[in-house]
Parts: C-alpha cells; structure tokens; sequence
C-alpha cells in the first residue's frame, strides 16, 4: 500500500488535493487532515476503513485525597458499564460500527472476571502520588509493553484510545505540568463536577503532590512518579500504534496527557496523531495550545472513554475518502474556469 | 412512536438526559442536541438511524453578471459528477452509508437524461435578478410545491440538503439581506474563490440588484424576486420534512439561506432544523447568528453540496442513541457520589 522508494512531498500531496473537484480549500480542515494521512501514510489514496476503540481503566492512589466528586468505585462499575455496552461510549461506538475493547490496566479492587475484558491489571490501583511515585519504574515498564503489545494486536487502520479512572484528571494535570512546564494552574480543572470548594482542595493536593519531585525529569520518570496505569498503558499503546503506521485517534484531556508522554518519548510519531477535540475540562486548551494541535471538534464534552475520538472518526474517513475516491477536474471533465 | 397524548417538558427530557451514565452536562452540544430532537419527536427514546442527502442544482441568471469564479456550465458538470459519485458529498455519503439523490431544479441549457436524476425542472436557469424578477409567482409555487413533495416521498429520519448552482452565494446573500434586514456587505463574500477585485463587482452587482425592489416583503415575493430554483424547493422541501416529523440537516452558507426562507414562511418548524456547520463563506457567521443557530461544526468549509450536513449526521446519531441506548446510573447500578 505504501511505496517506500518514494517519499511524497508536500507538494505532490497539496496538487492531488486541489485537483479534486472543488474549488481550491473549499474542504477547509477536512483537506489539512487528508494531507496529514497522506504524508503519514505515504500514500496519495490512503485507504482508512476501520477503527477499533480501545478503553484503558485504572485508579489512582490520589483518589483518596478527595480530588474527584465521584467515588473510586465508579472506575470497576463504569468497566462493568463499558462491558455491559451501555456507557457512552458503547453507544455512539455502534452508530460508527466501531469495535470496543475494554482493558482492566489496574482498578481497585478484586479482579473482575468477564469473557470480553481484557486483564493487564499492573496493580489494584497506583500508589498516591501525592506522598510517593505512584508506581516503580519496572511497573511502568509493564504498562508501556501491554500498551505497546494491545496495540499490535489491534487491526484497524486507525486506533482511537478511551480512559476511565477516578481522579485521572488529577493525574492528567500533573502529567502535563511536569511534561510542558505549563502552570499547574492552567491545567487543573473540575474533572467529573467539582465545586468550587473542592476545586480549591484539588489544586492545593495536586501543588503538594507536584512540589514532591523537580521541575524537570524526563518523562519516563514523570510518567511512574505521577503515574497513571491507564495514561502509561495507553501512551505505550500510541507509541507503538504510531511505529507500525495506524493513525492515533486522541481523545480529550486524559487521553491528551498519554499523547504528550508519548511524544516526549518519541517525538517523531506527532505525525500519527490526530487532535480530536476539545475537551471542556479547563486544562485541555492549554494543554493542546502547547502541543500545537487544533483539533477538529469543539462540543463542550468533558466525558473522555473515548467518546470525542469516536465522533471525530467520520471526519477521518471523510478525508481518507476525499483523497481515494473523489474525481479530479480531469477525470469528470469540468471546467476550471 | 410518539404518544401524542402527553407533550414531554423540558424538565422530563432533562431528566432523562441527566440519568445517563455520566457527569451532567459531560456531553455537552451532544445533550443539548438530544434534548432538541427529544423534544421535535416528542420521545425521550427517539430513533434517529436513517438519513438521505438530496442535492438540488439550478442556474442563476445573475452569473451572467460575473459574480462567480466559474463558469455556468460547471452547474451541470457537477450535477453529472453528483450522478456519478464522485463528487465531495459522495464520498462522504459514501462512508456513511447515506443515499443520495440528485435533483434538476433549474439548470441551463438542454435537460439531462440519467436514469438517477429526479427532474423538476421549472426553466432552464432563473432570470438575472439584476434587471427583473428571477422567476415568477407561478414558478415559485411549483418550486415550493416540487420540495415539498420530494421531502414527502423520502423515507428516512433526518433529511439533509444540499445544493449547486454556480452564482447561487450571491442569490443567496440578497435573500438573507432581504429576510434578515442584514446588511448585504456583510453577506457577501468569495463564494468558490474570487479575488479581491472580483469580490467588489459582485458587491456593486448585488447592491443594484437588491436597490430594484422595497427592504421589507414578503418571503414568497423576496424568493421569486431573487430566486434561486434550487434554494425555492430546498426550502419547500425543509418546510414539509419538518412537518411531517423528519430532522432537517442544515447545510452552509445557501442551505441557509432556503432555511432562513422556510422559517420566514413557517416558523413553527424551527424545532425541526439541525444547524450542521459554519462556512467560511464569509455571511454565514452573520446569517447564523441572527437565527441564533449556533452550529455543530466548524471546519472551514465553504463547499456546500450538503458535505457540512454530512459531517454533522454522526452527531446527531450519537445524540439520539445516547437517549435510546445509554444505561442509566440505576439500571447499571454505579454510585452517584
């Protein structure tokens, strides 16, 4: 599909574009996606058909510092949930004929035994990052590998990637303040509802937790310092997705925080990534502003499992199509003014 | 499969909507989407899995005036490129199994036999609204009425409507200047891309074109006046789907124009109309704003042919199955905090 003794330029890229039968730009974002595709896949008719979502679920040893309006629970209910088909994700996941799959990378609790999860448990939740590193560096080693390894076994032309943790907003703002240098204040927001009051509280807990450890690490040690099975689990996940050439499909805030991990990691794999919306969780502007990424929807959602990737999937393969199946001028014979 | 005995209230829908297995509000435009076709349908379960796309081109006398940066000729070129799928809104249509149908409303010069082309012809081209009306009364009714009865005969749930027509941007500002009270420099801009130069005599085109006949007048005696065939029976077709229950996708720049026309006729159906996306067609913001539409998408597309409709059939499928298919906290049993 990809012809390795060439590598298409800009050029050759932006003439298959505007000789599609539409004025010059008319498509807007949907053009500046397709050349993205084509140049990632090196390939002027970049067939993407298929999508599979990927749920990572985990808790967060922070939880119990009363950073989140729900309790830890909610993380297992809500994999039950997912399991089960009926969260949010499961629904507009089945009007895309997109595939789900549910991961257990560390939640609370007992094992659950369920034929269509699939168990990566790391531990029964990270430790607190607020007193400590929320897991050792071989832990997070485990985690970046499954990441990596559910990512090669998933066949899709484009793999979009969901999470479900208690207080992993939490986690996700101090990711992105040690990773970006960006205030922390910028990036911690009401996660699932805080009030103000409770906001306060998270922003004190998460100044301390921050405060623990230097400004800058690199991000492997970010990454087991603050932690995240879930963030770590799909940040290898993107690494690997992008290595083997499937496009990443990032969610919102939480999902944003693994892709910047990732990129620390392996700066060269930006290509892959499609930016797919904007979460209304307050970090996620800046967070993205940061990272250079506009993404393509803008819907006031703050729900993450994926669920802004999903609706951002069409537009993909609108754009995928645009480049494969669309005529030129020539071709239909129109003229060109 | 909707019980006309008991209209839900907003309290109900949002009810229904806030039961869902997520934070309040976490799906943000998606809940307020949903609320809107709860409401429409009446259901707080409403099915929404079907839509079709129905293309209408016809001719503008006022191209001949030199408002567009193509020839008229590519009106019926694109209607075959529509005919042979493989224009922009195939394509997308195509990857989300949307049917689409082509409709001759007006097009210059001899008819075009294709065994797919839904012909309702009213003339072959409008007349130049520059020196005269564009069509007469009697046209007009035929094109209201041909509309009505193409909404009438497609089965699906949300109808979405497209056009082509070349110099159809400049019909259309003057129709929303005519509505709206707008001023027209505010409603006219590039359309398929002229320059700046081009730009100006377009405005000097319109501006005389629109000083022939009183600000204030009817919608029927603004449409025939100004006309466009194709925008008359988008907005006969608009009027009657929502009448008859069915979603109306609305387009860009012109589709917006027919809908401003069909509200101007019957505003009850307001309820019916789904604002799909902003254009860059630069009085579309200007256009939306004062029907208050805040529309889904934003993308920077200025294509028409109902491709921003297209985009925007995912969201509203995502929001009807959050209503039919989401569990509840209840029914899934997950702590509330």
């Amino acid at each position: 599909m990809t012809d390795q003794t060439h590598r298409l330029s800009p050029a050759e890229i932006q003439h298959a574009i505007d000789t599609k039968t539409k004025p010059v730009g008319a498509l807007g974002r949907i053009e500046t996606l397709a050349a993205q595709i084509a140049a990632f896949r090196n390939n002027l008719a970049p067939r993407v058909d298929s999508c599979v979502l990927t749920i990572f679920a985990a808790d967060h040893g922070i939880a119990h510092e009363g950073v989140s309006a729900y309790p830890q629970e909610v993380t297992a209910q809500m994999m039950l949930n997912f399991l089960a088909g009926g969260a949010a994700a499961n629904v507009f996941a089945a009007t895309l004929n997109i595939p789900v799959q549910v991961v257990d990378a560390g939640v609370a609790g007992d094992a659950i035994a369920h034929p269509k999860l699939i168990s990566r448990r790391i531990a029964a939740g990270s430790a607190s990052s607020l007193t400590g590193p929320a897991m050792t560096a071989a832990q997070l080693a485990q985690a970046l590998a499954h990441g990596a390894d559910i990512a090669r076994t998933t066949t899709a032309d484009a793999l979009a990637f969901g999470e479900m943790g208690i207080a992993n907003t939490a986690t996700a703002s101090i990711l992105l303040h040690k990773l970006s240098g960006l205030s922390l204040h910028h990036l911690v927001g009401r996660g699932t509802g805080l009030t103000d009051t409770a906001l306060d509280h998270k922003r004190r807990i998460l100044e301390r937790a921050a405060a623990r450890c230097p400004d800058k690490m690199d991000p492997d040690t970010i990454l087991a310092e603050y932690g995240g099975f879930e963030i770590a689990m799909m940040a290898g996940a993107m690494q690997e997705a992008a290595e083997i050439g499937r496009l990443v499909l990032v969610d919102g805030f939480i999902a944003t925080a693994a892709a910047a991990a990732a990129l620390a990691r392996a700066p060269h794999i930006r290509p892959a990534m499609i930016f797919c919306h904007r979460s209304q969780e307050a970090g996620h502007r800046a967070a993205l502003d940061w990272l250079g990424a506009d993404p393509l929807l803008d819907l006031d959602m703050r729900l993450g499992e994926g669920t802004g990737a999903l609706l951002a999937w069409p537009l993909v393969r609108a754009a995928a199509a645009m480049l494969c199946d669309m005529a030129s001028f020539e071709s239909a014979g129109i003229s060109t003014g």
